[in-house]
């Protein structure tokens, strides 16, 4: 490689750890941080003590932490040695009691570290499990060691109910990738793991009352009961609650095919392969359907011991309902108006059910109906104003609308989803029910291979939202302490960057892949369903293509922007030119991916959107210079300008150009007669 | 990146492709194969139909070839269209009958592919699942399509034996880490997973009927009995048989942790955490020994339904027998004159109760003694010589010696070390008693993190030395080879390449780990147990250093030599220059690495070994240009350059530089009087 490429290389990767080296990289940032001066330095003269009664899971994270901080260090810890007595401790914990993990627990820590001494304390050894990551996220290294910098932390959650929802049925997700996107929770605080377990296109649990239910409602792949507990266990030993739905009267397909009685149309039934809604719906005018879901719930509430059982609920399109004379019959003779009422009915005859078995009801809004008590839990995914409403009418719920991963929206727009944002009208009680929100990771365009890279970074966006001060919202410095963690998130063991960097390989038959990746880290997939509009996808596409490899967030555009922006502010000349140098790489790939993609006909659909790529990076380098220079346009060159661009921006093979609305403001900026921002 | 650098990169980068376009990518090679003219393409068009009696495990294994095929192709194929009656299939599948998965059985297939045309027939399904594999190495692709080169195949194994066998005890190997690898074997046609499951520093397995042996035996981590059928069924729906390994009477502390009755001396006992030959050993002068291995036998027979069973046998020190007197006597009372007889007299009841539960005994080179019947199995980590004696007196053998790829050699001496050489002096019937060989991942060095890429892809290279041809044997080709299907592995799930880069990005603490990769990419860690030699490794020393991402074969020092080779035979400017490139890329190097490392501590015990190779690379430029043009040493001038270069052949942080033997290689061929070779 020649010296000059070099510099450049170096220029471009060294934005973090410039900018690393000032500012810690804490995601989700503390409630209150006081930096101080000096290092705890780590070496092999490492000594932990654990003073206080934390329950027994406290240890298993602590081994973990040692584990890691070895990894990471090279330092061959010897577990003997390091945890010690008390007294002679340079690491001292101190956990007042053991905690239990359920909503509500004292999930707060106080760590301070000082040159030679860390003291880290907390209530409940969940406290302290996210004090420990806390410092793993703060681990340094210099020339000569690793360490933590001095400061102290009074940190505790904002929101008590953290999620992350994966749908394990659209496509099944392994349960190697469950476990370790647990993990990968328990990084960033999260709290709640989500099991979304039943849909139209796969039943996932087994069930030994109904063995149809996974035997014929999937296609051979769900959690066995074992397995299931595996999870749980896994996830309570990381302080996260794991939430089972089984998604109800609607999106019920699979139950279908095993059980064609439930369904309120006679037929049979196969799972489905294409997404959308479709018309199976559970009968609710039948007593046996009751009977049956007595003795499922029943099943599935000794599986799993979280007090929380979500039922889904959601977009009931009430088809199979209104053809069926004995069910209109049925809502005649006991005065139910509507099909919502009728979904009412059924959720109240399903609350008793789980009552009975000590369960707390939740489901999607359409479950939120005045018939039915207090005591449920609304899950919203239709908009805050919903969750406001039924917060107004005194019932609890979770905020989803606005976190939903799947769809390819930037980080931002979920990072600055406050579910009580400061505008809010609600009063102090009412905002009391606001208990949190949940990241949704719908599983239409994602496979186990592919499911970490939708999830993560962005989830810890979400997490942070949930956790830190209302006041933590400046999106750049989310963006620049994301970039960090996310290389941090890598040892949890999900596989958001590797399993991406082997898509591109089998994408290019060859190690040789850094074409591909300057343009996959310069584009992003359509946003919204739109990438549902250029084919009728099912749950059999490879999902293996450009598209699948580009995330939401490109990564290099990103940091792209960060230096804009930090321009902006700053007028910093390094900044200015590692623009530029984005600009020189983007431009100068275009025949670089051309050759790499010439005779490779899994690459040529992406050809015409490196070629745009190229010639956008060209129209904003003269823009920048002109920028930076102060020189306006008329409004004739603008409008020409915008023309030129304009037709960069069309749809490629489900990808588009970020880097577009960047440049369409810059046009904008510089026209004459406007003024700077 | 600039122009120069592109082409540079693609240069070094298109070896692969360029050879590939030439040459078939075959591994293990066939025994006969026929190139044809034309392709078959593959298109949304494919149809695939299966004729005959195939076990139903055939299905499974189509479909994921199917979705194999559809993710590297990225086509959605519909299933249920593509696979199809007989009458109107492009692909026509034809299986004779249902195979079983033991040793012996047949696993032929004969492959032809003609435009439009493929017919894959086989006498049982697993030669069908082999040809399977085949198709898979053999899709290539141009600008416009996917295609199979047509061909003609007939191909079936040399030896019926084709095994890798897997430590999980000196390091436990997590459960998908060993699915994963059973995925990789079927890759490559190998037929033995062999599970070895009890060691000083560990016991594996769940017992029911002896529960402490994996509750204090391990440091919690073990199989239990449910994912060991997983892991059973999972094998066999791939064609392999797994068979377990129960190390006894040495290298058994893990065993006496929970069961100290069963050692040769009193006392309390504790997982070992060193490596090395340890004193414990079963009393094999204890009756109530055999009361003991009489249940667990039974139970272990039942749950491993293969008909092998391993009972280890290796490095029994004798130290506690010696020292015992109760054993002393009992081997005086019974004529028993040295502890080599006693362990004769231990494997015989054993394998009376082996044989009561039906079972064949295997174990290593110490079990052979003339007393024990000819049915029992030798396997061989001693030597070729220890194997043909047994061979000799009429015992059935499996080699690993030559095997070890826990040694860190190069893969070229395991891919010639052939069980039956061309110069064997063993008659047919003795040949006949070579049953095949099995590479040996010993797991003092790795951890579920670094496994996959220190068994892959040299685990390849062995499988084709197992069943293919003993003519197979080009060095050169089969480096070139692997390097293709190294890439092709990483589909099954392994995750050697992936997890060695996210072990870059953990030791550079950044996305930007090119300096290292190229260091990486051209040194190799310390051959045989060297690596020991500079500290006492434990179970608990993290192996995330940088000698742990090297590799056995420098990936770039293998491909540079394959060019110089090619250079000796072809004169071919392009090897010349292809040279002269990855000779710039080290020296150039050094002030990359040089600026990566200097501020991060978990760098800097390699920056020597980055000033060597770029000497090195420097030192050998000069020598090449020489070389190319000619130009003699002198005797005095040999002299000075081998005392130039011998220091830079000082081992650094346990890894060495496979160039300097190359360099000194050179030398001596331009030494005055000197021919060339």
């Amino acid at each position: 490689m020649k010296r000059t490429t070099l510099l450049l290389l170096i220029l471009v990767f060294s934005i973090c750890s410039l900018t690393k080296s000032q500012q810690l990289n804490l995601m989700p940032w503390p409630s209150e941080l006081k930096v101080g001066e000096g290092q705890f330095v780590i070496n092999k003269n490492l000594r932990i003590g654990v003073d206080g009664n934390p329950d027994k899971r406290f240890h298993p994270n602590l081994v973990r932490f040692i584990q890691q901080l070895s990894k990471r260090t090279t330092i061959p810890f010897d577990r003997d040695s390091v945890l010690t007595s008390s007294s002679t401790a340079s690491m001292m914990i101190k956990i007042n009691r053991s905690g239990i993990v359920k909503l509500g627990e004292d999930e707060s820590y106080i760590l301070k570290v000082e040159t030679g001494k860390i003291t880290l304390s907390s209530e409940t050894e969940l406290g302290a499990m996210h004090g420990l990551q806390t410092l793993l996220q703060m681990l340094d290294r210099n020339k000569d060691f690793f360490y933590f910098p001095c400061l102290e932390i009074i940190d505790k959650p904002r929101f008590a109910w953290r999620g992350l929802m994966i749908d394990a049925c659209r496509h099944f997700i392994p349960l190697e990738v469950i476990k370790h996107n647990i993990d990968a929770m328990a990084a960033v605080k999260m709290n709640v793991f989500h099991w979304h377990l039943s849909e139209d296109q796969g039943f996932r649990v087994e069930s030994k009352v109904f063995p149809k239910l996974h035997q014929l409602g999937s296609n051979g792949e769900y959690y066995t009961q074992i397995q299931i507990k595996e999870v749980i266990a896994y996830a309570n030993e990381r302080g996260i609650r794991v939430m089972p739905e089984f998604d109800i009267p609607g999106h019920a397909t699979a139950w279908m095919v095993g059980y064609p009685e439930l369904a309120s149309a006679a037929g049979t039934y196969k799972v489905e392969k294409f997404f959308g809604v479709f018309d199976p719906t559970i009968d609710p005018t039948n007593k046996e359907t009751y009977k049956f879901f007595e003795k499922f719930f029943k099943e599935m509430a000794q599986l799993f011991p979280e007090e929380y059982m979500h039922i889904g609920g959601d977009e009931n399109n009430g088809v199979q309902w209104d053809k069926n004379t004995k069910i209109q019959e049925f809502m005649k003779k006991n005065g139910i108006k509507s099909n919502h009422e009728l979904q009412a009915y059924f959720n109240g005859n399903l609350l008793k059910i789980l009552q009975k078995n000590g369960k707390i009801m939740i489901g999607w809004d359409e479950i939120f109906q005045p018939t039915l008590p207090k005591t449920i839990v609304i899950h919203s995914w239709r908009g805050r104003e919903s969750m406001e409403e039924s917060a107004r009418k005194g019932y609890q719920s979770v905020l989803s609308n606005g976190y939903y991963i799947d769809l390819f929206h930037n980080c931002s727009e979920h990072y600055l989803n406050d579910p009580l944002p400061a505008d809010s009208k609600l009063n102090t009680e009412e905002k009391s029910r606001i208990l949190g929100g949940e990241a949704t990771m719908w599983a239409e365009l994602v496979t186990g291979e592919s499911v970490d890279s939708r999830i993560w970074p962005r989830t810890a966006a979400i997490a942070e939202r949930l956790w830190s001060p209302a006041t933590v919202k400046d999106v750049d410095d989310m963006y620049r302490r994301l970039d960090a963690v996310n290389l941090l998130l890598e040892e949890t063991g999900i596989q958001h960057i590797k399993n991406r960097e082997a898509m591109m390989r089998r994408l290019c038959n060859g190690y040789y892949i850094e074409p591909l990746r300057v343009l996959a880290d310069a584009v992003e997939p359509l946003e919204g369903y739109d990438r549902h509009g250029s084919q009728r996808y099912t749950t059999e596409f490879p999902l293996s293509r450009v598209a699948d490899v580009a995330l939401s967030d490109a990564p290099d555009f990103v940091r792209f922007r960060l230096c804009f922006n930090d321009y902006l502010k700053t007028k910093n000349r390094d900044s200015y030119s590692k623009m530029m140098e984005y600009l020189d790489k983007w431009s100068n790939n275009q025949q670089e991916f051309y050759a790499l993609a010439s005779n490779n006909v899994a690459l040529k659909e992406a050809l015409p959107l490196s070629d745009n790529l190229a010639e956008l990076a060209n129209v904003t380098r003269k823009l920048m210079i002109q920028f930076n220079s102060g020189i306006k346009n008329s409004a004739a060159e603008t409008n020409a300008i915008r023309i030129q661009i304009e037709k960069l921006n069309k749809p490629v093979a489900e990808m588009e150009l970020p880097l577009f609305k960047f440049t369409l403001d810059l046009v904008g900026k510089l026209r004459n007669g406007e003024k700077e921002e």
